[in-house]
Formats: C-alpha cells, sequence, structure tokens
C-alpha cells in the first residue's frame, strides 16, 4: 500500500507560511494576469489564481481582453507590464486565440516578471543548471513534493513520460540538476511498458487516462501523476491506474489532491520571489 | 563490423559546399573571436577556426585579451561586438580565468550572434522545440552525422552519458525533438552498464578512455564517440573501447576523424546562418 502523496496538506503549509511572511510586508507582491478570451476553462483558473492571491494578501489584477484582440495590442499590453513598477509577476493564461503568435507572447514577458517561468531564457537556465529567476509551477511542485517526503532523487531512475514544455521537460531538467536518471518518453516511444517497469521515479503528464497500470509499475516506485482526464463517471482522474497501481508503489499522488494544488501554491511562491528579487533581495 | 562514420568525409562535403556559396557574396561573413590568456589548448583551437574561416572566405578576427583583463573590460568588448554591424558571430574561447564569471559573459553575446550557442536564450529555444538562431556546434554535428548515414532517430532508445552544457544537454534535447526516447546519464548514475545495453543509440561524451566497452553495447547500435582523451600510448582516444565495439556496433565514430571534424565545421555554419539571419534572409 503506498503511502498517499497530499499535496493539499503540503501547499496548505507553504502557503500558510507564505500568508505570515506578507503579512508583515507593507508593500505587497502584485500579480497580474492577462485573459484573452471567453474559454471557460481559462476562466476558471484565473478566478481561482485571483482568489488565491488575495487569500495571501497579493495584490492581483485581471486584465481581461477580447477574443479578437490584436497581437500588436496584447504586446503592448505585455511592455507596458514590463515597465510598470508596481507589477512585480506577469502571466498570460493559455491557450490563445489561433490568430495569435503564442511563443512571441511568451517571449514578450520581461524574464524578470515571468511567474510561469515560460520565456526560452529561464528555461535556458534551467537546461543549463543556471539560475532562472523562478521554476515553472507545477516541475516545481513536483520536486517540493519528493522534498517534503524525503523521497530521494540523486543516482534515481526517473522517467518522465510527456514532453510539454510546461512540464515534461522542465521537470526532467530540475530532476537530472538533481542528479537523477532521466529518461524522457512521448507518443513516439517504442516498448513504453519495460521502460517504465525500469523506472525508481515515474512522472506521467500526458492527459491519457489508465495509461499508466500496475504491471507496469515495479515494487516500491514513487508515482507522481499530473494527468487532469475525466473517467467514464465524469470524476476526475489522472494517468494512472490509482487502485492497482496504489497496490505496487512506495509513494503515489492522488488526482486531484495530488500534484494540483501544488501547482498554483507555486505560482504564489513565484510571484512572491519575483517581488523579492526585484526589490532588493 | 561497424560502418565508420566518417567526420572528416562529411564535413569536408559541407565545407566545399559553404565554401562555393560564400565565393559568391559581395560581403562576407564575418566572425570574431576572443582569447583571454595564454592556454596552449585554447590557442591551437582559435587558430583552427581562424585558418578553417579564411580557407572558407569567412573574415575572421581573433582579439586577444591578456589574463589579467578585468570582467569589465571584457563585457564591454562583447558589447562593442554586438552593436558592430560588420560582426555577425562572437564567441568567447572558453575556459576563462577563474577571476571571470563565465555566464555572465556568455550571456553578454547577444543571443543573434552567439555563434556557439552558449546562450540561455538559445539553449532555451532548443529545450522547448523552438527556434534558437543557431545550433551548439558539437551536437549540430552529431545529428548531421547521424542524418547523412539514414540513421533513424525517431523512436529509437537514444542514451546520452555525460550532461554538459556543451554537448550532453543539448544533445539530448536534439534527439529528443526529433522523437528519439532520449536517457541522460552521468556520474551519479547507477547501472550504466545495464542502460546503455538497451540504446539503439548511443552518445558518449564524458572524457573517460575505455568508458564504453563491448560487453555494455548491443548488436545493431550505434555508437557516437564524443570523448577526447589521450591513451597510454599517447594517441588522441575516445571514450569508446573503439576495437572491441567496433565489432558489435553498426556504425561507430573513430576518434579523431570522428564528430571532431564535425564541430568545427558546424561553427562555420552557424557563422554563415547568423550573416544570413542578419542580412535579411
Amino acid at each position: 500500500m503506498a503511502q498517499i502523496i497530499d499535496g493539499k496538506l503540503v501547499s496548505k503549509k507553504i502557503l500558510e507560511n507564505l500568508s505570515d511572511e506578507i503579512l508583515f510586508l507593507e508593500k505587497k507582491p502584485s500579480l497580474t494576469v492577462i485573459i484573452v478570451g471567453e474559454d471557460p476553462a481559462s476562466k476558471i483558473y484565473v478566478n481561482l489564481k485571483k482568489k488565491k492571491a488575495q487569500e495571501l494578501g497579493i495584490h492581483s489584477n485581471v486584465i481581461e481582453m477580447p477574443e479578437s484582440v490584436s497581437q500588436k495590442e496584447l504586446l503592448d499590453k505585455i511592455e507596458e507590464l514590463n515597465n510598470d513598477d508596481s507589477v512585480n509577476a506577469v502571466l498570460v493564461q493559455l491557450p490563445l486565440p489561433k490568430h495569435i503568435d503564442t511563443k512571441a507572447v511568451i517571449e514578450k514577458i520581461n524574464p524578470i516578471k515571468d511567474v510561469d517561468c515560460f520565456h526560452p531564457y529561464n528555461m535556458g537556465q534551467i537546461a543549463t543548471n543556471g539560475k532562472p529567476y523562478v521554476y515553472p509551477c507545477t516541475p516545481k511542485g513536483i520536486i517540493r513534493l519528493l522534498e517534503y517526503y524525503d523521497i530521494p532523487i540523486e543516482g534515481k531512475n526517473a522517467v518522465v513520460i510527456g514532453r510539454s514544455n510546461i512540464v515534461g521537460r522542465p521537470v526532467a531538467q530540475m530532476l537530472l540538476n538533481q542528479n537523477a536518471t532521466v529518461t524522457i518518453c512521448h507518443s513516439k516511444t517504442k516498448n513504453l511498458d519495460a521502460i517504465v517497469k525500469n523506472a525508481d521515479i515515474i512522472i506521467s503528464a500526458v492527459g491519457q487516462k489508465n495509461l499508466i497500470k500496475a504491471d507496469m509499475v515495479k515494487d516500491g516506485a514513487v508515482v507522481i501523476d499530473v494527468g487532469m482526464n475525466r473517467a467514464d463517471d465524469g470524476k476526475l482522474c489522472g494517468d494512472v491506474d490509482f487502485y492497482n497501481v496504489e497496490k505496487k508503489a512506495a509513494f503515489i499522488t492522488p488526482v486531484p489532491g495530488g500534484v494540483g494544488p501544488m501547482t498554483i501554491c507555486s505560482l504564489m511562491q513565484n510571484t512572491f520571489d519575483l517581488y523579492k528579487i526585484q526589490n532588493g533581495s
């Protein structure tokens, strides 16, 4: 029976500490989120971010732009925020409408305010074991969970399934930077089962339910499920066949309640970290 | 018996084509190399680069700075080159003296002139499967060799041993971007033998002779040796026990004459690519 990695608990503790630190600040950290269009899921996420920021005493501002906004207007708005000293952290909620060049938008954000850590400069720092201003939220959350439960990383075989820029690629780099032997798998990988069977640490960030089955998991493995899917009964589930994998793993994250809460927690930490960097500490 | 991957041949062909293209240009591409101090190996490499550039019709300028140069002077010189429209490509020969912050120097080079592709911005582009201005020289050379010999990458198990910013990390990313399943190993990896034994493509960039032995290599594997070591008899050798591994591999790079010639070839290609970008093509 695996020990459950409780992301709700860990994020709660981190945010309580963060709240205490922010309480004593005269000038509060400030996060601005740009949302383009009316995508319902995006609206939910943005509201969540705004609400969490407010709970912690972080100033949050949401700028709503219509679906039809031009790329130039969006880039100009980001430039304005780059130059606004009262704004510490900027993010643009993805996805963006198809007429917008997402990479150009990501690159417009000044890396020192890039709270999502999507800018190639910050990603390049991670890829070279350097010093990004902050770390990408979900990978940062994953590493924090491993640390909280004293799960060793050095020398371990870590298998990351999924190579998105948001999760798979950066978490692989961050595990490598902590001396794991890292394998990155994806849709073109052959023999996924055999590769995962050798893993000490499995990070699945694919978005496919029941991808990770018990016969793919070695006894005592650590299983981190980043997937967010709908099960047949409509409930939220991850990539992992939790019920069966739990019997073999040493540690496992549930969905929901595992990695998910850590992502927004990291966003708040990142906002505070950027505030501190910009205010000279 | 493995087919020998002949880096001398491949680089010769590439450079012949490059020379022809440059011949017809009125304004020639221009590369500036900064060398600090008197390190003999660095001097040899810089002279090689200068000579190769001249053979191809590329303007090359070598700026020699004393070992005692201050970081400020070095950064100011780079800034000067950044602003000099007659200079397309800039590199600073490494290693630098200990009093210099190498990362700060690397980051000072404008990414659009970063011919070595060390700048975090360019590394971040590679790490996110984006568009760096150019690719790092040795990894680019390795990929070029695989392509020249029609060696498939997609779906293959590629094991990279070594995680330097110059070779291991970027070549791993570039193989991933071409849909290999990539494993990155290093000094803290356990069970290296077993991991390498599963590899379809082995890239060894460690600097340790006889690291890769025949019993670690599966029949038909592709073996790319980036190592540069001295054998007991004083001759140059790689990381691979060539004599024995050659009997099992399908393809193998010799040392010297494999990856080495491709590195400087890539540098020349990169210089031309930056020239073209800066001149609007």
